[in-house]
């Protein structure tokens, strides 16, 4: 199937327009989403163990499809409100009034392919868990390649469609013929996608640690049982919750970072129009289709043994999936980017990146090395010291990767400015062929994005059949193997939450400069030939609108963590009482003679946790428009005298200017936070899980117990706040994006 | 003697060139000085107690001392190399050299200034604290007095030592014939101060915070006596950190806002001199000089008796200083700024700014309100659901106070502008007068700051008196006394953190201005004719090197915070370990036949402290200064083709540039986590504190354990790393100013 692509890819050559290239891009995606049939059927054509077996697993998917039927009904309801608001928005003033309907169509788009991807993906993951469970009772090879499949599905289904999306809607809006304005006029779609992947990861989020928290607090310190014990009425519901969280939840995270990254890339690459004509704008499909088949090699080739470590093998997967996606890239340069290699030095860059990501997350969760088992000792001395050993490493952990960001932002904008040395181009910036060089790097950083999501999913499907296998009674050594997947599953999800946030770190920058780009556009739009030289590229923090609205970025940050955390906790308290109850009114779940009301827990979870998501995600959209439209009207404040005049005409800027502000700061503060919350909280949970290898009293000491409240405390840092600040990062990107007619 | 000022003060307005003024306010500081003396005789003639009250207090004195005294050494030592640095630094360059001199006479003059103060002070409050003790054996209206005028030393000496200083160095350094120039060459004051109060605070934070968890850790947790017992070895360490740590380390950071402030305003005046002349620099000085009268009428009118909340008695000093702050300002604005109503509006702004930060800060830290009663309410649940609530508050917290900062900033601003309509004035931008605006309220706001001073060393005090009371076995009704006095304690110090860092956030962006200032100044003496219209008020984050820089800044604040936090587990591990042993060796202790060794606790927290502090100290100290350096041969990504040409000659500002990105985002990031860290701290604290009301379950139920976990998490929260914080944005403001020279 994949030699087609290749061949196609020769006979394009001809078509030396670029336009070929759209449909080579749309190709393969096709192609990636017949691959993803071939998956599921590969998951779904396996065993499916004993009937308790399957009963557990029936109650895992009747909740997690309760659940995410319950969830997108709300977000399309929130999703069309925001439609009718936006297209109000857009036609209340007749300059913007042209663009409404396509933009309307494109968020509304975007939106359904991030729900369409999320279902698909949660569909089979749900399916694979028990036939990974089942086949764990052979042969640890197919359920390791059942969950890698099943995996690959979310990381397929994923990318593939934000790039058909993307792709055809260039397409029917003209792309082809005006391909210069036409990228701008896509920007609704990587809204829609954020919109659903924050409520998605919030939903989610909350979900999956309030069935947590409350389970382990009733279940564990109250009533002494297990985890994963059946008696537990909450137990349904944790299970359900790590397919709503880490699964549906990153899906929509890693959709919405691809979608971001082709809108935004095509936008800059709309600015290099004179130098490479459609092909630069066309380069971030066609370079994120390679890493499709690049990432599909991948997974096709993982397969172990009975002995090895499965991460070994995974690890394999990840090598060849990289080798081939640099491959790709040479490429994708050598045919749109006119053979210059400095731009595949920008995508090595990128690539580079995602490694070190890789390896300082390590560092920070593994208990191997200081962090966690400084965490670990402290333990010694209670759960006080725990916390605050594990808060000084979470605040430490941020300092490696904002210096590998800035290092690769600062050697990919070189490289883009080397890839045009010795041309002279009229009418483009030095700046935008920097910017392009940025990101290129997020290009080759998120080449390997199916591949890594195909692990993260990964992680809750052998999670679930740990689970599966645990609460069917199986004998010790199938359980042996199935931890054995899930220690590897833990180790995948954590990666690829550094993985997720490097990436929103590296492609903030390249959304940056697409609004920048977007206003210029807009201004020059509206003032003809009058303002033909007019450029936008300042965002002055020493200006005090500016600088005040910056704060607002960094404490919006802040006060969304807060929220979502609170959240939590509130979710929490019902889960805790429903099973409190049903202890009381049924005597007989603790003695095994009746069988606890799962039901219910799910139910009361499922209402709280899309309550709970509501608050928190209206800060996320509502604060950047209520800045940027506020403070349009302070342009007093930053030159007296009123607006600046540009090209003869008044042209009000600080608005715009103030978004920016709170955009990119609020983007750096969120990193910060974000990479605090994921590293603290996953060293928080390896600390434990240091000390229940018997060291430090092992298990039931009371540095075992100290190190469960730090446990419990990390839980909606790394599951809930952490992943959900990923999205807020590149939600404030896309809503400038769409809201950015609104500013000036 | 007051009379004698105000005589002073009419007479000088023949003296209208301004000169006069800087006689009377280097004339009021004396006065201050003088009443310093005169409170200190008041407090030491007071009466000292019984035998066994002396023998504890001498043994709080020793220790105090001994650790000022080595940690005034290290810190010397520290000066006195960094001022070596700094003079090698300036003299490199040939431009640079002929200000060596001056900057390294400014900073050592600062450092010792600053040391003084808080000598003076602490010499005071560690012989308050006894007087305060005896005098509550009689009447409640005496020992408040003795405690708030005890206080009031350190905030008279701070304040005016602090406007001395500036002013004489003004003098001496010839600012009557260049009044243009010398403001510039007194930053090194500014730096000097920011110096030891980075030291001060942080090396006083681990102490106090090492002694408090140490001794709770082994006292209250392991041996299960009380806190305050005389058989724990580490008690006298506890109660010596309370006066190391609040009253000297708070000593320094508000003498460093002053200073730090007096500086920056009188640069920023020196930019509107065509329009003010001498008197629009020396306005910050004669403000400051009667926000210091207002400062002593308001301690001097402080009585209470038996029944009133003596909280009530120092509002009403509170209140009295305030008025008497804002008449003062309108008669500065007379004689010095035209009358030019508009800055009295901005002054005001700031006085208004201050009392919202106490209220805020009262909203989150006491017992009444949601925060803390949903903290307490969490802790029925145990630890970890304890910990969860107190960081959801902790992050909520900074919300409303960047919300007030952000429209004083901005109303400030405006007022700025306004005091200025219609007048034009060549060669002044209308940025230069609407900064102006925010130096005024930021006067404002500091104008009580004596005031505030005094009631916060207040705290130690009285916490010091109780802790003495309740050691000497005094009957129990004198103990309800004292720790009466000690719950106004609580909430001064707590009130104060607010106040210091809202005043820190205010002061932050006059002092960016100053340096943006600085840096146009250099460039237009370095180039002279060509760059006559050269300005330099940009901070475009859209630059890659800029938008770095940014991130490392914010990066910065989180690494300090992780090393602060981490120095208090580790000096705390000392304590622990000396503890342990003297109960294992002499068990005479426990059973109250043998006294325990108090000076080898004192002793090994005070080498552990002074240790720890370093590696915070240099990262604060060394990053801005190595990104400013470094950046500066960024310049090929700023704009390609090298440095940018100014009146034809190459002027390299990308160093410069990206310095101010990472002051700006530093300090923002930096009043957040401060924020969050202090009230969070607080609110941890008063929750505990609420439970032991009875709520709950009171004392010793598992609530109350709970929150004994969160309290002890919360310490170096809100005692270390929070207030270090405060310092650390003052420093890097001061920092930059200093060192601008070597990054252009």
């Amino acid at each position: 199937m994949w030699l087609s692509a290749m061949a196609m890819l020769w006979q394009v050559e001809p078509l030396n327009e670029g336009a070929g290239f759209l449909w080579l891009a749309l190709g393969i995606s096709v192609l990636a989403l017949l691959t993803v049939f071939y998956f599921a059927q590969f998951v779904l054509r396996a065993d499916t163990g004993t009937e308790q077996m399957r009963t557990i697993s029936d109650a895992i998917r009747e909740g997690a499809e309760a659940f995410l039927r319950r969830q997108y009904k709300t977000i399309g309801i929130l999703s069309v409100v925001l439609a009718i608001l936006i297209f109000i928005g857009y036609k209340v003033s007749p300059r913007n009034a042209p663009l409404a309907t396509k933009t309307v169509i494109a968020f509304l788009i975007g939106a359904a392919c991030s729900g369409l991807a999320g279902f698909t993906g949660m569909y089979v993951s749900i399916r694979a868990n028990i036939r990974t469970a089942s086949a764990a009772r052979t042969s640890i090879n197919n359920a390791l390649r059942i969950a890698l499949r099943g995996g690959a599905v979310t990381g397929l289904v994923v990318v593939a469609l934000s790039l058909l999306g993307v792709g055809l809607l260039f397409f029917f809006f003209g792309g082809l013929a005006t391909p210069r304005e036409v990228p701008y006029q896509v920007v609704g779609f990587g809204f829609g996608a954020s919109f659903v992947a924050l409520f998605a990861q919030l939903g989610g989020g909350i979900y999956t640690k309030a069935a947590d928290v409350g389970a382990d607090l009733v279940g564990k310190v109250e009533a002494g049982i297990p985890e994963d014990d059946p008696r537990n009425p909450a137990v349904i519901a944790d299970l359900v919750g790590d397919n709503v969280g880490d699964c549906a939840g990153r899906g929509a995270d890693l959709f919405e970072s691809t979608a971001a990254e082709n809108v935004g890339a095509m936008i800059l690459g709309a600015a290099l129009y004179p130098h490479f004509g459609l092909k630069g704008i066309l380069f971030p499909l066609v370079a994120r289709a390679f890493g499709l088949i690049a990432s599909t090699v991948g997974v096709l080739i993982v397969r172990t043994d009975e002995k090895e470590d499965p991460m070994q093998a995974l690890n394999r997967g990840y090598y060849v999936t990289t080798v081939l996606a640099i491959a790709g890239f040479a490429v994708a340069v050598h045919y749109l980017l006119k053979d210059n290699w400095w731009f595949l030095g920008s995508g090595v860059v990128g690539i580079l990146t995602a490694f070190l990501f890789v390896y300082i997350t390590q560092y920070y969760t593994e208990y191997r090395f200081r962090p966690v088992s400084s965490i670990a000792k402290a333990s010694l001395t209670g759960p006080a010291t725990n916390i605050i050993a594990g808060l000084s490493v979470g605040l430490e952990t941020p300092a490696l990767p904002v210096i590998v960001i800035g290092a690769a932002l600062m050697l990919s904008y070189w490289f883009g400015l080397k890839a045009f040395q010795g041309t002279t181009l009229s009418g483009i910036s030095e700046y935008a062929k920097g910017i392009y060089g940025t990101a290129i790097a997020t290009m080759g950083m998120l080449s390997t994005a199916a591949y890594i999501l195909a692990m993260d999913t990964f992680g809750p499907i052998t999670d679930n059949a740990g689970g599966i296998i645990e609460m069917s009674n199986q004998p010790e050594e199938i359980r042996v193997k199935t931890d054995r997947l899930d220690a590897v599953g833990n180790t995948t999800k954590a990666l690829t939450k550094g993985y997720a946030i490097g990436s929103a770190a590296l492609a903030a920058f390249l959304l940056f400069s697409a609004y920048l780009d977007e206003v210029k556009e807009l201004v020059r739009g509206r003032l003809g030939a009058a303002a033909s030289n007019f450029t936008f590229d300042t965002v002055n923090l020493a200006n005090v609108p500016v600088f005040v609205a910056a704060m607002l970025g960094a404490m919006m940050v802040f006060l969304f963590s807060s929220l979502a955390i609170r959240a939590v906790g509130k979710a929490a308290q019902y889960i805790i009482e429903e099973v409190r109850r049903q202890f009381r009114e049924n005597p007989g779940i603790m003695q095994g003679t009746s069988k606890p009301d799962y039901g219910s827990c799910v139910d009361i979870v499922t209402t709280a946790a899309l309550k709970q998501m509501v608050l928190p995600g209206i800060l996320a959209v509502g604060m950047p428009i209520a800045v940027g439209v506020v403070f349009r009207y302070f342009t007093g404040f930053h030159v007296s005298g009123g607006v600046p005049m540009i090209g003869g005409q008044p042209v009000n800027l600080v608005g715009a200017e103030s978004v920016a502000a709170l955009l990119m700061v609020g983007t750096i503060t969120g990193i910060l936070l974000a990479t605090m919350m994921n590293n603290g909280g996953g060293a928080w949970d390896n600390a434990k899980k240091f000390i229940e290898t018997g060291q430090y009293g092992g298990k039931r000491s009371d540095a075992h117990k100290a190190a469960v409240v730090g446990d419990t405390v990390g839980d909606p840092f790394k599951d809930t706040a952490g992943p959900s600040l990923h999205v807020l990062i590149k939600l404030l990107s896309t809503i400038t994006l769409v809201m950015a007619p609104l500013f000036v």
